[in-house]
């Protein structure tokens, strides 16, 4: 499968704006389409995956179908797929399917979520349907559960309120070097730790924010018709773990993303010391410290070191959430994966503008749903 | 790909059920795999594709990493399809690709919907999102969408209110054979063209009912393992159309349909006449006219020939939705497509009890999303 790669992308602002999910749709797909460099016909597009997590908060059924509209092409093919947060991760995991298969030879991923403006009391009470059907009846949101894992790790590995606060301080620090961020706003230890409680351990400065957003891309399996510099997903896995996390052995580790790291690894032939940046799902930023154990960054337990001594900073050894992850660029939820893709793209093209990391040959993306039932890990290089 | 067959399933009665979406996707997979003959181990399963249609009638986000907790194996890979009301179909085209190009041998497909007790005004505020968005905000409802259909066929070709009316009561009487339908009400014409207006010429008495519903099927690549009379996947064709009705230029025909059915007609190297049973979606009964016209049971402009001389009634030569159909078996959105093809699965293994059709070696399942911006068509056969 490695000769699949990402050619192009669109993505928004991810912020509250003023379009509805048709208008971030077309914004995306426009941008994808004008920005391959050797150009493509809307025809030469076989397939388009659509990622968005609710219908309630997209009011459509079928996006696949209305995103054939914006490119231009009723003769390609085109469905959703919805696996949570993990949407957008999913979309390319099943085009790359498609496309080794030889089934069509480009297909166009568009992910978003118009998630303001919502008819119903709160985004939060859509989005505790990424839980299990158990916690959702006994009102466990996802703040919540998060907490719940939160609280168990501290206890277990003696991590801190500060280890906590010092991750959503790197993702708001990074997300000033990007213009495409929710937020451009500086936070100190102190700011996260006076922010009210949502769900103890777990603070408002601890969660990603709702807003909207979009981000599209352009995958090929003959990706330099198309450009120069393609960016290739060397190794892809997917994993599930339990919907609730009162289901799990442990929950102190993301155990879907685990494996999923795992198969990731596999097929690229790498191993965690070979990746130059990461985007991780840091949704409530408690679990980036878990994450960076599953996925090989540190062992079992110790994933706070990372923080604590700074490898994991924009400047450190191993950057991690150098876009500003899902606290500080923001969390429109269908988008996300799709995002996190574009920033790996981008970083691995020299692309990144103020953000760019020296030296990137390898970029790791982990995008899980809810609090981990499903993972997708992506391992991209050039 | 046509080693790829049926090899058992589940189907619910459609109906106001008491079980919530997780109960009802759990019923269903218990069934499907408790039914193959000759045995399987959930470990045998590699892929789960999940259909539903609308996140505020499922409440829950991930229905394919819940499907992996009632399948009893975290170890395969889930993911949820959504194309309207073609969902299920969708996730049995998807599945088939998979299993086509090897990267799974086993697949299992759950289609449901909880319709019942939704928190929103109406189902139909909900289901008004398989439009387009300027339907959506014009507030042309599916049936008001239908309407335009069927008046523009009465006045371009001469069909009437009786040829409609009839669709619907040859539907009712097909229904009074199947247990599983949500319907056992003989309807006469009067009844039909007496009940009252939805949207002008679209009368209660046309419109397929909200329920409840869960259906699944397992497809295998080597479906002879698990019993000695698989039901084989000939062909299957998916095509898109507009969303909106008055983008197309000729709204009297549901181009999907007409692409998706030559697609299919022309892997599975048959026609129409080799057909000798189908199940059409006939969501609002007049479409269903247009349909045999679409898949060539019948010329452009002639299909109600075929409901007034009795051709596609329980004893005529090509019987049309022996199941009841969507009006009179239900339509519970996201399980309507894999019901369908349980129908067809169960008419080629001689095994639909009192609606057995005699003869049986083709049928044909035609199954489009919103008013058809989505349609796939499966032919199957022993």
């Amino acid at each position: 499968m490695n000769n699949i790669g990402i050619v192009s992308y669109g993505h928004t602002k991810y912020d509250f704006l003023p379009d509805d999910a048709p208008q971030l749709m077309k914004g995306v797909i426009d941008e994808c389409l004008e920005s391959v460099e050797k150009g493509i016909s809307p025809k030469d597009i076989g397939l388009v995956i659509t990622s968005c997590v609710d219908n309630q908060f997209s009011n459509q059924h079928q996006t696949g179908a209305l995103a054939l509209r914006y490119l231009g092409n009723l003769d390609a093919e085109a469905f959703r797929v919805e696996a949570a947060c993990s949407s957008g991760s999913m979309a390319a995991y099943v085009a790359r399917k498609m496309l080794t298969a030889g089934y069509v030879d480009n297909a166009l991923l568009v992910g978003f979520e118009k998630m303001s403006g919502v008819s119903t009391p709160t985004a939060t009470s859509i989005l505790i349907r990424g839980g299990s059907p158990e916690e959702n009846l006994n009102g466990i949101t996802q703040p919540a559960a998060y907490a719940m894992m939160a609280q168990i790790y501290m206890n277990k590995y003696g991590a801190t309120e500060d280890d906590y606060a010092l991750v959503s301080v790197k993702n708001h620090s990074n997300a000033m070097r990007n213009p495409l961020a929710r937020f451009h706003k500086k936070l100190t230890v102190e700011d996260v730790k006076n922010s009210r409680i949502i769900a103890s351990p777990i603070r408002l400065l601890h969660c990603s924010p709702i807003n909207d957003g979009a981000a599209a891309i352009l995958l090929s399996n003959r990706p330099k018709d198309f450009t120069d510099t393609p960016v290739f997903i060397k190794g892809m896995g997917l994993a599930h773990d339990t919907l609730g996390v009162f289901e799990r052995s442990d929950p102190t580790s993301v155990m879907a993303s685990k494996k999923a790291a795992q198969k990731a690894y596999k097929e690229a032939n790498v191993g965690p010391k070979d990746i130059d940046v990461a985007e991780v799902h840091d949704a409530f930023t408690p679990v980036e410290l878990m994450i960076y154990e599953d996925i090989g960054f540190a062992e079992k337990g110790k994933g706070y070191e990372l923080i604590r001594d700074g490898t994991v900073n924009f400047d450190g050894k191993l950057p991690v959430n150098v876009s500003g992850g899902l606290k500080g660029k923001g969390h429109p939820v269908g988008a996300t994966g799709i995002g996190m893709l574009v920033e790996s793209f981008l970083q691995l093209r020299g692309e990144a503008g103020d953000r760019q990391v020296s030296e990137v040959n390898l970029g790791l993306v982990e995008n899980h749903g809810g609090t981990g039932a499903t993972s997708v890990v992506t391992i991209l290089g050039r």
